[in-house]
């Protein structure tokens, strides 16, 4: 068995994306990301999947060719490697991430990012070469099958006309039936039971009554409301008072650990993040202030399955809950997101995925939601299968674009249906 | 492959042990340990190590019949079986353990106790079935040895005439020049250039008169005094104070995490700990009370290899440091305690270890300690052979003893020597 790296192929993509709001635009017609191949001595392949905007492009480029001659299992060995890696300070704003609403931009952040693309590459790898699901590299799974919500959004019944863009059939959704339709559709196609509404696009009344909507048409279903830190201290406390019988959670209700602390202060809702704790060095402030209660783990930008796991036994230590969020993304981040997940002792809610707003894929086989969650795979690796025809038309189509939308940026979207349209500034009410 | 648990071997010793002071008394002549074999189907062998009194052989056996069926790789699995063993409340006094000085009792530490041998023994298993070391198995090595620091004692000469025990070449070491006399046989043994001193044995001045012979005797080198939290805050400053200029770290100068944020208030000289913070429990209230700088890690009360991991992440996270923490060991367990060493990344201080201390084994070769440093094994598992004879003949001891040295008792050991003796009352000084 030989576990040395031999070629890494990097594999940037656009893919579908229907017309999805949030407080900062609309989602692009198509979404970059990108897929890592990497491959042993032994000809075992492995894959992985992170964002593919330009900047991450720019970092994964020399990471990869830094792995050639490294082993797949020395995966504590790609932090170092990491670091090795030099970014451009233009890219680091040290504020928050304009496209796609995660939290602060730091070199680190940036350099974990790319991390996780080639850690979950490695660990696919590993797996198959060993005959070993990831899930196990984890230590084991401690379930079965890991549940997901129905993340719900206000959303248009198309793009704006003009720019190609790919059609889908879930309709508008711009008011609470809307949103109850959609939250429907969510439950009979998927049988999610717990429901994630992404706010931040209405003034805080109009999402208000959504949720009440939900909570009338799905009675004693967890629900939750992210604005995406859209909300003033007093608009949280507001929405959290009139909320507080049927939220599961309040996620990012407010900006910054400050702000978030002075709404837990106030109410009993818990608060949950994906945007004032994104990296481990915010974790300390936030933990001590009990700004938030419950941590949002993105494997992409913590930096792996592994730091997610420490992630875990880190927010386990201080008594603050975990779960996942999710940014568009295909199906081999659903299942490393599924392996990571069935290995947490600890996952007290239900995860979050845009996976069913995906239409395309690079797999050969979609992966399924069953009564809300996703059965963890017992195949060597991920269990996944990249299809290569798949992979091949979605890499032409990001070799056709313009440059326009290699960089995920909602403003920009916006902007074709309303010209003069800017990132609102917070808090947005 | 199959890595089916077919068979759980546990062996129960006694091993030689010179006679140690500290601040409870001294260590007996045989101190008891466990040592366990997990067999898979394909008749590959794993072995582990922890404490042997009876209270941990007691959980040990219900443990082990539970492993029979399971698969040597499900190590989150480990915990679940734990929680599934029945902890006798008697043997839980929620106080510090008076039989090691290894900070608060409870039924979750016991339970982790008893987990770490299994798990190290399930990690040399699971290794030497893929034909990886363990520390590829913890993500990978990031350094090819671990530096481990010199372990200095005040001891007597011999033990106390009349019970049985076995002889030492050290001499003894009750003042300054004893201590470093002792020193100096370690750095020319071991090559160790860091060392530590057990404290809480003498008044404090004549404690600092040693850690100030050493300074002159090895001038630069890293000193440490651990006292096993004797001293009162007022005397803890003052050691401070009178040897900040030399000190490493000061550890455990004063018992719980109130007394111990009073000392860290007071002093620039960074506090370590294996009492104050020894469970996840603990973290919380001493790291926001700024009471610890370094955690000393001890993989077998922290429940394994991954724990300590996971222990190291959250210190990091933090900005609390991390090293390793000691007690009398066998070989099994250097060799574990280095490839957990050797995965993780912020390890800025040198190990403890008694080993030097342990004239008896159960490997067939010995670890060697090389300009102070233990290589990590490369070969599939620990990388260690048990010598089934050996371990039969530490056995046989424990068997024929009559009780009396199953359970460490520092405290009984001095009333040999010195009737009445009972455990010191916290502050001594």
């Amino acid at each position: 068995m030989n576990l040395t790296i031999t070629d890494v192929r990097l594999t940037p993509i656009l893919v579908a994306d229907p017309p999805l709001l949030n407080t900062q635009g609309v989602h692009q017609p198509y979404t970059p990301r990108l897929i890592v191949e990497v491959e042993t001595a032994d000809g075992v392949v492995g894959v992985g999947e992170t964002y593919g905007d330009t900047k991450y492009l720019e970092l994964a480029r020399p990471f990869a060719e830094r792995l050639h001659g490294r082993q797949v299992s020395d995966l504590n060995g790609l932090f170092t490697v990491a670091d090795e890696v030099a970014v451009d300070a233009a890219r680091i704003s040290g504020q928050v991430d304009v496209g796609g609403l995660r939290g602060v931009q730091t070199a680190d952040k940036l350099r974990l990012s790319v991390v996780s693309g080639f850690e979950v590459a490695c660990l696919d790898a590993l797996g198959k070469a060993l005959g070993l699901p990831v899930h196990t590299l984890l230590g084991g799974k401690v379930r079965d099958s890991v549940e997901f919500s129905a993340y719900l959004f206000y959303k248009w019944a198309a793009h704006p006309a003009g720019a190609p863009a790919e059609a889908d059939d879930w309709g508008a959704a711009l008011d609470p039936a809307g949103v109850v339709a959609q939250a429907r559709r969510f439950k009979d196609r998927y049988g999610f039971t717990s429901f994630k509404l992404k706010g931040g696009v209405f003034p805080p009344d109009e999402e208000i009554a959504a949720v009440r909507a939900l909570a009338e048409a799905f009675p004693g279903h967890p629900l939750r409301l992210d604005p995406n830190g859209a909300w003033s201290v007093e608009t949280s406390l507001k929405v959290a008072k009139e909320l507080g019988d049927v939220l599961e959670y309040l996620e990012d209700p407010a900006l910054g650990t400050p702000a978030m602390a002075a709404v837990a202060a106030g109410t009993d809702v818990p608060l949950a993040t994906n945007m004032c704790v994104t990296t481990f060095g915010e974790i300390r402030e936030a933990f001590t202030r009990g700004a938030v209660q419950v941590v949002l783990s993105d494997h992409h930008y913590w930096g792996g399955l592994r730091n997610t796991r420490e992630l875990a036994a880190v927010c386990r230590t201080f008594g603050v809950g975990v779960s996942m969020h999710s940014n568009t993304h295909l199906g081999i981040s659903l299942a490393a997101m599924t392996h990571v997940a069935a290995t947490v002792p600890d996952l007290h809610h239900a995860c979050d995925s845009h996976y069913p707003w995906q239409s395309e894929d690079v797999l050969t086989e979609r992966l399924t939601f069953d009564a809300g969650r996703v059965t963890v795979s017992d195949k060597p690796g991920l269990g996944v299968e990249l299809d290569h025809e798949r992979l091949r038309r979605l890499h032409r189509r990001w070799l056709d674009d313009d440059g326009t939308l290699r960089d995920r940026d909602d403003a920009a979207a916006m902007r074709v249906a309303e010209p003069g349209w800017t990132t609102p500034a917070v808090p947005r009410w």
